[in-house]
């Protein structure tokens, strides 16, 4: 399936090629391919007509004085187009209709830190603020643009529940239709979210493999004419969202890199990106040079790249996903092989954490900062105490963990062990009874 | 009951005059009643000791000129301390730990002004992007900020779910004990958004009212004390963290009135900030002088104030709510006269939904605008279409809508008739016969 969907792409990479796209977005000179650094216009292609590797943007980045640039960022709009000339984006993206997600809260963790031991500075880059509480907003606000770009009219997306919405939600601001498959026996809430905004959502009798292979072979027909998947033919340019929250957490610093961050790691492609715009923070000159450390978090029933850190491996071995922190079950991950280069490269590591200790990690950091996370957002906290205790961590540098994600959507996870501490009757004499005053 | 409570806070404030509090909150003066003016000191009252009338809270603005003011505030940070010199809450109060709500999007709506057929500019004031994705936020920061300067060590409330959790997380993060009491049949998923910060939550055997009774008791003896009852004791400065909504809207709007905004009524309160925030703006000389018009928006499940308004009366009678709109169901609004009084000054008006329309308003504002709003929300939207139906409403002119809260926390109210458009077998054959290409 990967395979014909590959080839398929592959022939119209050539295509698009030959047809020298003329799509401007802003500072993006064209695709490159990250194995064999093949260059390919603009286009809406992802795999490398020569070699079938990944293909990501290559920027002309701007040159020039850095205090202008800060300057000119720090004067933009609060959200990601903040960073437009950083971005695949049109200069004008501001003024479309877009979700507009990013410049989420630095929230700066004591309660936190006391915890866990942290005295370098630890922050919770909280993306539940996002316009549908995810990250996926950054993402799919950059694919929307090119879709844009590329004259698409429908958008759509492969998804087990939370791009659904995001994809749902974008589309119907941004004006395009939208058609979103998943999983037909998805939970009835997360149908709901996805379904919400009244675009087109299909459920596919089958489970997310067969909705992936499915969405590979409509790319490829006529069927899918004008159809923009964000993450399969807008892939390269969606990838590029994720570098937002490098950019936000370097300002919201104060134009510094902090010493270390943990990152979740499902395909690991918002690893990979946030490394990619750290470095171009540091080749424009908007934070100093000096090294920094990445750790990538992940859940046991689904720690493939964990694994293959920890044995020593370059290969990432697929495994089959059994975890509550489905938003990060991705069995074998497209960019896990980066994520091992990059975790070795800057001191990092890869660790994971059981569904047991994501959950307490999910209640930890609700009663130290009052942030209820996503199980993503337990699984970087709870990896974040483990690498601490394993001493991989360094507790007095600054630190900043990922929240991705919001607990409103992966209530089950903490449901079973959270309640009531006591149930009384209405009076003075019970509560007392209690013990609960003082 | 509620005779007992009032009694019990007049002595209180007699005691709290004598003692002649020494705290101070910015530019708060002191406490007046409502209804005869009487003024008292600061402190955790509520209650006029003379006619037992609603306290609130008097100020000494800043004067001077309005342009050094402007530039103060907007170089503030972005959340709702920017107004810092316009509430009651210690000058340093940024550098405190708290939530930090506020500054949410004001959406340009243009997708729902064409449906609606608004010419003159339509906005959404979004309050899901808060920390627990509600408008509670903005008034349980100011709650809290009471809370320290008056020696409280826990904070509670009264609540059916969204305070509760509000509540939680703030106290958490600002250092606080919580006691938060709730009927004991909540629903499952409210009880594990409240109980998720890890402060004590109560389960009260018995309904709304009886957790209510049970708490003016708890206030009235000494088992209470050192507790900061955010909607009781604290109430005249929670409260005025709705007024951050009239500043914001104006601010975003660019230091322009809107000449029309409409604002889901519960108890009133909200409302009657809005309209305070909007006055002092005025006074200040931050904004033009000239007229704006407020419009209240109920369930007609729950619709004692827009029946009273109907019908021309001065005096709200109560109505024993059924509605799905929960967070709106105050049957006996405490703020209602003020409500009724301020919409006809103001040449508004209150109009109510019912059920039905709600659900379809939560979807339009979803489909057009990609927001998923609380049941509160599709009742502002659906009262906003009814309004200018029967030209109540004029679509010539600028227009805000506020969305008080989040449709992940309502999903029961859209999920009977929210689903997939059509479930297939995972083949092209399949989806070319369900007709959703191109």
């Amino acid at each position: 399936m990967r395979r014909k969907g590959l080839a398929s792409m592959a022939a119209q990479a050539v295509e698009v090629t030959e047809n020298a796209s003329s799509v401007t977005l802003g500072p993006a000179a064209g695709l490159s391919c990250r194995e064999c650094g093949e260059r390919f216009p603009l286009g809406p292609i992802f795999a490398c007509a020569t070699c079938f590797g990944p293909l990501e943007v290559a920027y002309e980045l701007p040159g020039g004085d850095p205090e202008a640039l800060r300057k000119q960022i720090e004067a933009g709009p609060h959200n990601i187009w903040r960073y437009a000339p950083l971005l695949p984006v049109p200069a004008d993206v501001a003024g479309k209709p877009n979700l507009n997600p990013g410049f989420t809260k630095l929230v700066k963790a004591d309660n936190l830190a006391r915890e866990l031991g942290v005295t370098g500075g630890l922050y919770v880059k909280d993306d539940s603020g996002n316009p549908t509480h995810s990250f996926k907003d950054r993402v799919v606000a950059i694919a929307v643009e090119a879709a844009r770009a590329f004259g698409f009219t429908t958008l759509s997306c492969s998804s087990t529940g939370n791009l659904a919405g995001a994809v749902g939600a974008a589309a119907r601001r941004a004006g395009f239709r939208s058609c979103v498959f998943i999983p037909h026996d998805l939970e009835a809430g997360k149908v709901v979210m996805a379904a919400v905004y009244g675009g087109d959502l299909v459920g596919i009798e089958g489970n997310y493999d067969d909705v992936n292979r499915f969405c590979s072979e409509l790319i490829g027909d006529p069927l899918g004419e004008g159809w923009g998947f964000v993450n399969v033919n807008l892939r390269p340019y969606y990838g590029e969202g994720s570098k937002t929250l490098a950019y936000e957490i370097c300002e919201q610093l104060g134009w510094r890199l902090p010493d270390q961050i943990v990152i979740p790691v499902a395909s690991g492609s918002q690893l990979t990106k946030i490394d990619k715009g750290l470095k171009e923070l540091i080749t424009l000159g908007l934070v100093e040079d000096r090294p920094y450390r990445i750790y990538g978090a992940q859940a046991e029933g689904c720690s493939p790249v964990s694994t293959a850190f920890k044995a020593g491996h370059d290969v990432v071995r697929p495994q089959k996903p059994d975890t509550i922190a489905k938003s990060l079950a991705i069995g074998n991950p497209a960019d896990g092989p980066y994520v091992l280069d990059i975790a070795r490269r800057t001191g990092g590591a890869v660790e994971d954490v059981n569904d047991e200790q994501v959950v307490d990690a999910i209640k930890l950091l609700a009663r130290t900062e009052g942030i209820f996370a996503e199980t993503a957002g337990g699984v970087t906290v709870g990896v974040t105490k483990k690498l601490i205790e394993a001493g991989l961590l360094d507790p007095t540098l600054s630190t900043v963990i990922l929240n991705t994600g919001d607990g409103l959507k992966t209530l089950d996870a903490v449901a079973p062990t959270t309640g009531p501490t006591a149930t009384i009757r209405p009076s003075l004499d019970a509560f007392r009874s209690a013990g609960l005053a003082g």
